[in-house]
């Protein structure tokens, strides 16, 4: 009995969810569409029909679920309480709370979604094992997660684990996202990273294989010439990894994890991309030989709702 | 019954303690010599047969005592082990069990002694009634602790907290006492304040009322001339400012916390301090208008036996 949890994560387009056994197992995964209009009023409704079927396809009853988790992008109090949800179009309302009531009472617990990504990879991702880890997301943004005992550490409100907006560079002059100028996103993210790249083949009078990419020019260009040895890609590279070193460095030196995880589409380019931000890592921890190491993610897309379902099982 | 508490303060040269009743209301406070001498192996003695004689003249039985708690200046696993504690001599034990032992099986819990002392303020201090607060202190060097939920964030290897070896500063060519080069300490420690004003008097041709004070020159004087409108000194005290405001907002990026308190020699210069502090912290937390407050230490140098016993009552 109660072997099952369930796990959601809510993005702009799509929710994901997963079916698990309590020990981590998926039993299944699908994917709703996310109703963003009319405030998001419809996307509860939808996953919890969604979850009821699924439970009626596989023969599960409610008593065989130890309850569902959800992650969404925004901040989330300790209560569930959900002050604005921008993507979604939430405004002040409890989500768990009113997802519980739509599944007639299971148990529902919330959480910010690059939180509870983090969370994911500590239970059967890139830190299983840790009970004290920080996971670092390389999109379209900068995302972090912080756990520690084996808990998100959200903060008192809301900002806790946001490293993609520690300011790391004083001479930037272009603005962040979040109104700031040099902030970790702007340099480290895949945005960041081809436009610090063509901020270098403007200024550098090189040759570089990454010229003709022109405006086309990605992300994963600029990491795959850096590893053919490209010397402005990797220049690119390398000033995202020193910073990348650099911010780890100072959440070590005030949360000491055990482990990094770093995750996102950047994060494809696997060992090279890890060993280039643990030299400037190591560089900027001098007062330490024991220091986290620093591991890939684990479960891509479906770190959420691992994590999500991580939620419920405490 | 049960209503008393200790904590014990052990520092290179002198151990505070303190008998408290458990409401944080104290009842005396005493100071022993530290005995360093063959590898500190007469401190915990020293301390058990101080702290028996101070039950005995007050007529308290171990019944009526929770227990007693420690701080001490070096890195300690949550287990109270302790691989070296070098300014007291301390090699490879644990002094928790120890004290226990010659304490005839008190209670005895043990932390690093800037977490302890941020514990005390948490407790009976600038942060009284947070659950969540970062301390600075600002003293020869910049030390920190990190509470979260109530409790000392040590970390994994015994670095939470260490926030004076935040890499702050790209262009300093001189060395931090950690191996590092451009650290928070470097430039917001009293020592780093004074460092600081040198230069800029060196490199600046403009007048100061700090000339006069040639190699006495401490940061006191530096902190008095800023507030006086002294023009270098208001320089120097700026820079300070600013870097402490950058590392208060990198640790809200990380944890989020309800309340920044800052001590140590340095925040004797108060509001004007604050103030100054406040203006960087807020300039570089663009992403939210829901930020944690600063505020000043109240403890003094009996933080540490406050967050000692503190320890204890959990």
């Amino acid at each position: 009995m109660d072997k099952y949890c369930i796990g959601i994560d809510i993005g702009g387009t799509t929710v994901k969810l997963g079916l698990f056994l309590t020990d981590g197992t998926v039993v299944d995964k699908w994917e709703i569409p996310t109703r963003t209009e009319n405030n998001g009023d419809q996307i509860l409704p939808d996953i919890a029909a969604s979850i009821k079927e699924k439970m009626a396809e596989k023969g599960i009853s409610p008593e065989e679920v130890e309850g569902a988790g959800m992650g969404f992008p925004g901040p989330v109090l300790s209560d569930g309480y959900v002050e604005v949800c921008v993507n979604i179009g939430w405004h002040d309302k409890n989500p768990q709370e009113e997802l519980s009531a739509l599944l007639d009472g299971m148990h529902v617990r919330s959480g910010n979604d690059a939180n509870v990504a983090a969370l994911g990879e500590m239970w059967q991702g890139g830190g299983k094992g840790c009970r004290n880890l920080v996971a670092v997301t390389l999109g379209t943004g900068v995302g972090g997660g912080v756990i520690i005992d084996g808990k998100i550490l959200a903060g008192t409100h809301g900002t806790g684990g946001e490293i993609g907006h520690i300011h790391v560079r004083d001479e930037e002059t272009e603005y962040c996202n979040c109104g700031g100028q040099g902030c970790l996103e702007q340099v480290a993210s895949a945005t960041g990273i081809v436009r610090e790249a063509k901020r270098i083949l403007a200024r550098e009078d090189k040759p570089s294989m990454l010229r003709e990419k022109g405006e086309k020019l990605t992300a994963k260009d600029v990491l795959d010439a850096a590893k053919a040895g490209d010397e402005l890609a990797d220049q690119t590279v390398d000033t995202a990894c020193r910073y990348l070193g650099i911010v780890l460095a100072q959440v070590s030196m005030t949360v000491d994890p055990e482990r990094f995880v770093i995750g996102g589409g950047v994060s494809k380019a696997g060992k090279f991309l890890v060993d280039r931000i643990w030299k400037y890592y190591d560089h900027y921890t001098p007062i330490t030989t024991k220091k986290a190491d620093i591991q890939l993610a684990q479960l891509g897309n479906d770190a959420g709702i691992y994590g999500a379902a991580k939620l419920i099982l405490g």
